[in-house]
């Protein structure tokens, strides 16, 4: 995807924390953005009334409708992108975010196209980080790739063949959900040993106060703190939540022959206390000839990249447009 | 893809064991076949004439050249359709098959254009599979599907969004090589606790023979007549090799969003003894909401099947024929 000068995109990124929009250029910038606490209300409409908040702000900040012509004559695509926390179900276009409680089954795609009268283009969250870093980060010219958010939770999302993949439901990439663990601790989801339930940074302090780390507020970013002072079960909560990516890296390369692997979030900023052990766990699992060239690289775009994933969906829809959105 | 009653194809079948080709009609059906043993020559020219002379003998049979119109009316696509045992390297056209040692990086697709003067389409064995039973077998109607093969070695294809999937280099699916036990045995592809090492038919006697399984020659198919006849031991290395199954079809399952896998091969050919360990773990690892319903079923096309998968790359290019064997 080249950066086209002549389209604006309104990109929409749904978090458990905040609702973000913003007017994004073709060249993946971002021209201008709001955002809105997430309310904690159960009442759908309350949470939807916030979003259309988050948006009618951002046109408002631009000057624009969509469809409109910017004063430097670039058309603003009457179409929204929107990146969703997940899980959501693009075969009738609901979605149910874990952290999002007033949304069970939420028609957020009828909905947005009711309120906007534009076609709604929607994707998961960490599928729009995917989509970002491939477009204007990390993974640029790389056709298959891993894109991953190791945060407070593990996500991940799919380019294959250069086109990002949905799934069945428009939910592939749930890396955070495969078990590298058969015996492990129970995650959240119900199932065992998932990725998620070891190396996020929630999982990893937990690991590391569970181990008699006691330093600052208990978080993975005191336990980072701490690694890097040199604390020994600090040090061990990392290589531990570092081997068990890397070992679900290996099988996500060796399953699909990807190029690359770029990981983003806020425990993969401990930068080589994190890759390192990933590295060499990866080396020891993804022993076949293709798969072996060790291939994991930091995301490139920071917060951002969920809106920048989102316009790409409104600004290239033939690559990133999950065909059950599109209808 | 529908039937083509206009159209036929030239399928190649590249096994460590044999070769095969066939004339297969626009329908799937295997129209005239020869096969020939693979040659132990450490030559390749020598296991490349073999190969030829499948072919040659299969058109000699089929009474047709390559583009000719037979005397129903179909033409006979000028183009080989190719399933070729992994690993291959679609980038430039070779293949290393392991168990063809005298073919290490051969450039296949090369002489089989030399020789024949049309374009090749080549694919992985196992992807071949998958192909043909999305084509003509238990996934008709399905979009996202992961086909596999548990015999001798543990191979698989993938289907997405309605495509087959190559990946980087066209080894895309080898999820017999992902590892579903991080302190389990050691592979034959230099990994730990790779799902072959496990669950394979060798693999599944080796751990019957290592817990004091004596019965029949000590083969895969000697341990499925002894668990049918009740053996505890027989039935365990069963339980084993479905459970590391199921385990490792929940991860790909919760990571592409699949809606279907199909499993064929010899060990898969024991029905219940190992379909239904399978579906216990698969129940247990894949418990995300779009994930959790089980849909894991037998393969319907049998041996036949890597020459239809192989026929469908020329029948179909746009859909089956990875790019990077089309130029």
């Amino acid at each position: 995807m080249t950066p086209d000068p002549d389209r604006l995109a309104l990109a929409v990124d749904i978090g458990g924390t905040k609702f973000a929009a913003a007017v994004v250029d073709g060249g993946g910038e971002v021209v201008v953005t709001r955002r809105a606490p997430t309310p904690r209300s159960t009442d759908p409409d309350v949470v939807f009334a916030a979003l259309a908040s988050a948006i009618d702000a951002t046109l408002d900040a631009a000057g624009l409708r969509l469809g409109d012509r910017s004063a430097a004559g670039a058309v603003l695509v009457p179409a929204l992108g929107v990146g969703t926390a997940a899980p959501l179900d693009l075969t009738v276009g609901t979605v149910s975010p874990v952290n999002i409680p007033g949304w069970r089954s939420f028609p957020l795609r009828d909905r947005l196209t009711e309120r906007y009268g534009v076609p709604v283009g929607m994707i998961g969250d960490a599928v729009a980080v995917a989509v970002a870093e491939h477009w204007r980060g990390a993974a640029r010219g790389h056709d298959n790739v891993l894109g991953m958010v190791v945060s407070t939770g593990v996500g991940g999302g799919l380019i294959l063949g250069g086109r990002a993949v949905s799934g069945s439901t428009g939910n592939a990439g749930h890396i955070g959900h495969i078990s590298v663990d058969p015996e492990g601790p129970l995650c959240v989801c119900g199932g065992i040993g998932c990725l998620e339930a070891i190396s996020s940074g929630p999982s990893l302090a937990a690991w590391a106060r569970a181990n008699g780390f006691a330093g600052g507020d208990g978080t993975a970013a005191a336990v980072a703190e701490a690694a890097v002072a040199g604390e020994d079960v600090a040090l061990q909560a990392f290589r531990r939540s570092g081997a068990a990516l890397g070992l679900a890296v290996a099988g996500a390369v060796t399953l699909l022959d990807l190029d690359l692997v770029v990981i983003g979030g806020g425990v993969a900023a401990a930068g080589p206390l994190l890759f390192e052990p990933l590295a060499e766990a990866y080396t020891r699992y993804a022993a076949l000839g293709f798969a072996a060239r060790p291939r994991v690289v930091p995301a490139m775009l920071g917060g951002a990249a969920g809106l920048i994933g989102a316009a790409a969906v409104v600004l290239s829809p033939e690559q990133y447009w999950p065909s059950g959105s599109a209808d």
